[in-house]
């Protein structure tokens, strides 16, 4: 089965296995763990943060990175499709109570007028109690539901200093931040420097099993910590996946622009296809989405499964296909393949 | 100064505040205010739900209401800029923790096709636990943003029918029902037929000075006092204010189609001015909402409000006017010229 | 019926009545309503705060009294039989978060070294993030389910002192305090000046129909506003009520006295019965809780009930009484023949 | 260094560590992890429950357990020295909203008159919607707080019929279950038996390095999968670590019994010590609590971990001692001495 579900999918390579198996480790809830405190350490210095915090999922990053700038009834602006928005479980109210205001987005890229917009210019012939007051602005780099979309390093930077200059404190949802830096060749701390927080992930294309980090000023990491902890997030010798971890940071870091080949050609190959709706130049990262003209996505990926590739219904007409390591030119042509055959026999 | 401002800034008439001074009472918590369970059993019958209960504000119905039906990290779905959603200070997440998922609408009005899109259709392949589910749909009737809008009977049904076979809880925010019959000659049961539960205000066009009910069956009234209770609902002799809500329903109900008139002619009288974007057909009932074509409404409204009327800026460039009983032909004219006279000299 | 129940079934008299009549009133949420305003300045006079805000019930200031110094997640210290932690719906946990640390007291009163031993000596071995911080102290004078006690000035200050030190918020659940200062000459402001926040109500023996107000230094009070709106506390004509509050305040708070004699000679004509457990002399205000000795509560105020005298169970042999300015003379021999009565002939 | 703090502080042994670096993996989010899907099974198997899933951390599966059962405003009876009470960041009431109700215990034992006791006999007099409604009971077996007490079969199983009487879910906090049925010889089934759900952890005295399981019925199960991927508990490729704990069940389980033994010989070991306060025979399984008569707890442990023995204090006058497969002969040999030196010369 060549699997392009997610890059969550990825699987450890034997050297990385081989880190974990002998990683030196200690209790994280004491933090006393030193494969966690180097991984926090390396992750703080690339992402030019005073320190991070070492978690289970970027699901937990996110939502403690909004828990950490807000209290329940504070509203915080997402792009519409934004991943901390709609596919965190609904945890920013049922964790956090926080009101998601909703920016308008092309391909999970938005401006500083909408920020403007969102949050308006309240009237004093207005009751200031009546509205939820907007305190947190969260952008997503690269975009997931947008397609993998890299922000241009002006548009994050004009969108973050329109949400500085509304006092809004500022989160990254970088899970896939290093392929914006792969694909840009702006590096990552240049992409955080405008956030207050930043969330990275290592267990997606980067290939780690398990793990995300925080980052962000001490006080806040601090108080990330106590919320970690509190949400069930103390693993206790953690450093056995904080190995793969920095085993992937800093074997497969580099590595990535492979997979966004491997995409790109995937997303050229299937873009001649009759019957595929997809511009091949706006896959820029490793995940692509495209539109079938004629049918619906849910049998097609279906049908494509029987062909031996899974991948998954992202609309009523779209199937989205993401790359990792573990894709190779092989599967690639495989996939392309059995997007042919499919197209020519549904079923 | 004509108070343009909300029909929330009625006054009680003599004849209203001679009632509440002389209502029975007693103590509602313990259940045995008079007042208070006749202007229940009379919203109730009047809605055709099974019961009642009396709160101290519209915010505090519709959001107990919302929380009858849910829990926390459920979706709940509301049109874009519905009321519960937008101007009840965050409550559905602060409250109930949920997330709210946007309809597009039209004037507040949306479709059965944007509920479909909004709950779509999960897929086995997609894990089940990353998205909120979607558990509520809310229905706001009039729609205050959209401009007090009535919704037709056949659309709102159609909306509901749609919830109801995506096994979605339904609410209708009928914070203005009454307008809704007055200007489309169906009645409120008609109405709140499809929903499962229904608020409605006493304290805005209707004129009383405090209160609203939340309607439906038994089993969700008895869940929704305890919720008030918690929140501090549990207002005791309210039976004062009670009285004031039932005169209103006895007395003023009917009278919610000169308001109208006086909505209606005010929109025609400065639809004819230059500078103002309005379409009078539009204003169905007692909200009307226009546009300035050159000059921003936060200096229009202080500019009227110096001459005399109190209005509110509703977006950079819209005015939001809105009215009830006190607002007679006399403030009806008295507002249209100053309006004009804003327009000719704006300072 | 002689209704003993509680304090907050007291009806409204004459006068009160027409001056709720009369009040003249605005819209509260636009900050508009006289009455409502005048109520809140008095208060806060009253007890040497800068400022008060006005809600519908005694629930409602208390939490969100509890809900403007904390965030969800921290712990708050709470007297075992605490109102706020035991009669308000389960609040402190279901609408901010907090997690309830108890501390043992007598008749409601505890000392400054419980708060030391509660809030503990955190020590460097043990991780920070795994307990709940204490952040806020709350006290209840006088204590209702203490049976109407009142805190002795120097006590009150002690534990206050001991809240200080450990840097947390306090908190004042003063539902009743005007009945310590009948009691104890010390002025409600002397009881008010060691706590941040206070909350008092006009719907308990006060005799008022609705409301509590809720005072603090104006920061505080501007968010108590915001949260209010949240919940709903937002009801708009509110001087209807507010006139019944500020015409308690004006004319019943003197008469507490004569209240609490009732009490007391309820309490001694009881404690001469054999069968009931009861020190008159810890009887300080207008709560009576008396012990049978033989016999269930349950059982012993339907018996009771039937002839004529509404009580309530306290416990499985425990009854209460409370006293208002419903309850005069006759009201309280009555009342005690009855309990003779039902002792006698217990069905 | 001798660590005394936790047997959370237990490492994983070469065999451990090898069953993880060669573990099957696959996507937990996506269901598809075998070695996560083979534990969860094993688990629940031993557990006699229908279903069981993994998760970081004894935290999250007990929050989450209380989660599945409740929502917010609900009251949860917990021992007065519960784990998930105290020592879980305030989860009870920052994740499930849910009010703690205490039970007074003895060494973390408490009866079934003290749950009959805290659900009390509601009266019709008084409003049902005034208390927060009590839903669960939780129990912790062996108890940490208490000292590692082991529960009882029969009096487990009363505590579990009288909340099943009072129509309360019942959640069993097991972290450290396998203790209490190695001490015993009751086997876990029979002590998950009376439960809906049941905690477990493999990250303490079992040695594996990270994770919990919650098991019960399957509708509960799949219920906690929701929230546990809410808050972040969905680790991808959790298999790596969920090897470690499989491999616990099988080879450490049996060996619990080796460091009960060495937990009891320091106890009899310190007992017999001027200055300390023990019962050694209230040892029953890997957790040594004991009390200076004389000298403060911080000031000792500080002293101890200059002697190598690292040790927590548990109050001001208490020390805690945990026991875990690290902690052989010698080591309990050398932490014995270390308080006697301590005792003989405490700086």
């Amino acid at each position: 089965m060549i699997d392009l579900r997610s890059d969550t999918c990825s699987r450890p390579s034997s050297a990385m296995r081989e880190a974990m198996a002998w990683a030196e480790v200690g209790d994280d809830v004491y933090g006393d763990d030193p494969t966690v405190r180097a991984l926090e350490d390396r992750t703080a210095r690339l992402l030019g943060k005073e320190d991070a915090v070492f978690m289970p999922s970027g699901t937990m990053t996110n939502q403690v990175g909004i828990r950490v700038h807000t209290e329940p009834g504070d509203a915080v602006l997402f792009e519409q499709s934004a991943h901390v928005y709609l596919l965190e479980g609904g945890a920013p109210s049922a964790y956090s109570g926080v009101l998601p205001r909703l920016l308008p987005g092309t391909r999970g890229i938005f401006t500083a007028e909408a920020v403007h917009a969102a949050v308006g210019s309240p009237h004093p012939f207005f009751p200031s109690t009546v509205p939820a007051p907007v305190r947190l602005l969260c952008v997503e780099n690269t975009h997931n539901n947008g397609g993998g979309t890299v922000w241009p390093l002006e548009d994050i930077e004009a969108v973050a200093a329109a949400g500085r200059e509304r006092s809004l404190a500022l989160h990254l949802d970088g899970a896939r931040l290093w392929h914006a830096s792969a694909f840009s060749g702006v590096d990552e701390a240049a992409y955080a420097a405008p956030f207050d927080t930043v969330s990275v992930c290592f267990s997606k294309a980067l290939g780690a099993p398990v793990g995300s980090c925080l980052a962000g000023p001490a006080d806040l990491i601090a108080r990330a910590r106590r919320f970690k902890q509190q949400i069930g997030g103390g693993f206790r010798q953690a450093g056995i996946v904080a190995a793969g971890a920095l085993h992937a940071l800093e074997h497969h870091r580099e590595r990535l622009n492979e997979t966004h080949a491997h995409a790109r050609w995937f997303a050229e190959g299937v873009a001649a296809f009759e019957g595929i709706d997809l511009d091949p130049l706006a896959v820029q990262t490793n995940i692509v989405r495209f539109r079938l003209t004629n049918g619906r996505a849910a049998a097609f990926v279906e049908e494509m499964h029987r062909r031996g590739v899974h991948a998954l219904p992202a609309g009523p007409h779209e199937v989205r296909a993401v790359f990792c390591l573990d894709i190779g030119e092989e599967e690639t042509r495989g996939a392309i393949d059995v997007v042919a055959r499919t197209l020519a026999e549904p079923n």
